[in-house]
């Protein structure tokens, strides 16, 4: 291949110096935003009822509250991060933390990771079961760790010694959650998140599969943006699998010179192309915008390899991106202007 | 930021089409080429003898040929890969398979991926104890597994089922390996495959350290590309610690379109910045050739934040680079036109 031609790298010259200008424009001075997701899927939107609807939008509601809060008092984006997917975690409607989905072997096995964008700093966490707040080990690994992903017991023998909130792993068990392992083993299949399946099969309403995995990113008033997710992965997965949540460049990433970004969907789609780093490398290399980045990521590469999932990314001027190929993705974002919105669905 | 203006994307759409034409131009048949590594370090030249020196290279040497045998014969990449990868695994010189590093606990922990440019496939293995060859467990996760990422016990598992070569633990132990654990221990600090130190204090030579992780990319005449790399990670590593080696994109990465890499050093560094999916991005996307692309990721950026190693680096029309920053990185290639390069130091 050739090498780039002068006007060519006099013009990424160009655009570093105005990307970097922005960061530093006066209209950013005390400005934050946020976005959140709680999984996206082949939704099918009769399969919830309005009070099931009205159940996770109340959820994100409250997370996006708790976030923006701290953010508004002057907090840092990974604050806020931290903060806001401890409550989704903390939330049974969601798979992460408490609402986690079983193994084949009827365990809980949890993964998470953080990134602060302002140093690329980050912390990952993978096949965790005592943990109440696995995104809060990961913060832990980031900050106190010389490493960045560690496993399993190693993992947990990590969290003790730092004193991270440790549960009996009777805290995750959720009998909905049993159900849909009990349903995964008998059609021998690893399964999503597919919350609809029974009521499918019972009320003769359509398959659904979902990816409740949960994720934040938000920049701060000080121009600092950073990226989280924590899952539970698939319902039935098995040999210690391990999906893109806390694969930093997958998953999770954040860096301020280009965008903030945490993914849901099948894991394996999301290893095989890089997405969270590819929509990055795009806004570096390509110089085109974060909508631009995460269409062509996720609307066209994702999409032509049958990738299923979304994603939610922001960068240090606020522009807030939410692209998924699945029906839905749960999801929430307030701009720098203060608009929320919440939605679940897709929107003609 | 901005929108990509029409003439920049006209240019990106001119110089795909050029990478696809120059995968098939004839001057390829039949041509194949291969490059390897066996670590990178902070390596002192007269810490090791030249007897040692001529059994690094001769090792070296052992792997690139039957690498390059299989590609002469018409073998894929992947194949390749996997069996050069394999004789550096079975050789105690190298810090993967037989000669893996000891943990804080004394067991041996070992890291492993594969990735096939052709389609984007990919596997890999972490933390496994009781696999001979890392990189065919990495292989047939790839193969066989709807998964990418196994860990710990959950992989053995599956390597188990799919009757990968078992090994019992003691088979790892060198005693070498075994004193360098002690070492470190003793100087309360998680360690590189430093092999020189004892010799640096008992005969006052200078403190090297050295990151023996084994890797290899390769070209068929096929014109698909691979990468696959395995480890022991780090002497007196804890908690379960995951490097960059089977984290896609960060110490492995192929993709015909671009290239292949192979990644070894500081893992923790070289996940913070994506390295092998960034020498890719910016070869997609700036449009620079292999070499420019390796020099920018490698010897800028990972300069920049004090990461030590280097990686290996190969397109699919032949171009190797295998650039490193630290004074040392054991090495070789054999290229389109049947030149072999073997080298252990920085050449002036």
């Amino acid at each position: 291949m050739k090498k780039a031609p002068f006007w060519f790298l006099l013009f990424l010259l160009a655009s570093c110096g105005d990307s970097t200008t922005k960061q530093t424009t006066p209209d950013m001075k005390g400005k934050y935003a946020i976005a959140i997701h709680g999984g996206a899927g082949n939704l099918v939107k009769m399969n919830l009822t309005n009070e099931e609807q009205e159940a996770y939008k109340t959820a994100l509601d409250s997370a996006l509250t708790e976030g923006s809060k701290i953010l508004a008092n002057g907090g840092t984006s990974v604050d806020a991060v931290e903060a806001t997917i401890r409550i989704l975690e903390d939330c049974p409607l969601f798979n992460a933390g408490k609402g986690a989905v079983f193994t084949h072997d009827g365990h809980n096995e949890l993964d998470a990771a953080i990134m602060n964008g302002e140093n690329l700093e980050c912390g990952a966490i993978a096949g965790v079961r005592h943990i109440k707040n696995p995104i809060s080990l990961a913060r832990r690994v980031m900050e106190k760790s010389e490493f960045i992903l560690l496993q399993s017991e190693g993992a947990e023998e990590f969290a003790r010694e730092q004193g991270i909130e440790w549960v009996d792993t009777s805290y995750f068990f959720t009998q909905h959650r049993w159900d849909q392992l009990q349903e995964a083993i008998e059609d021998d299949k690893t399964e999503l998140d597919h919350s609809g399946k029974k009521k499918a099969s019972t009320l003769s309403k359509p398959r659904e599969e979902k990816f409740g995995t949960v994720g934040c990113v938000a920049l701060d008033v000080h121009g600092n943006i950073a990226a989280g997710t924590s899952t539970g992965g698939l319902t039935n997965k098995r040999y210690g699998r391990v999906g893109d949540t806390p694969i930093i460049g997958s998953g999770t990433y954040a860096d301020n010179t280009t965008c903030a970004v945490s993914c849901t969907g099948k894991g394996e789609d999301f290893i095989r192309l890089n997405v969270a780093h590819d929509i990055a490398s795009m806004i570096r290399y390509a110089q085109v915008d974060l909508q631009s980045a995460c269409d062509s990521v996720v609307m066209k590469k994702l999409k032509d390899i049958k990738g299923r999932g979304g994603c939610i990314a922001i960068d240090c001027v606020g522009n807030i991106a939410m692209p998924f190929t699945t029906t839905g993705m749960f999801r929430g974002s307030i701009d720098v202007n203060g608009e929320k919105k919440i939605a679940l669905y897709e929107e003609k």
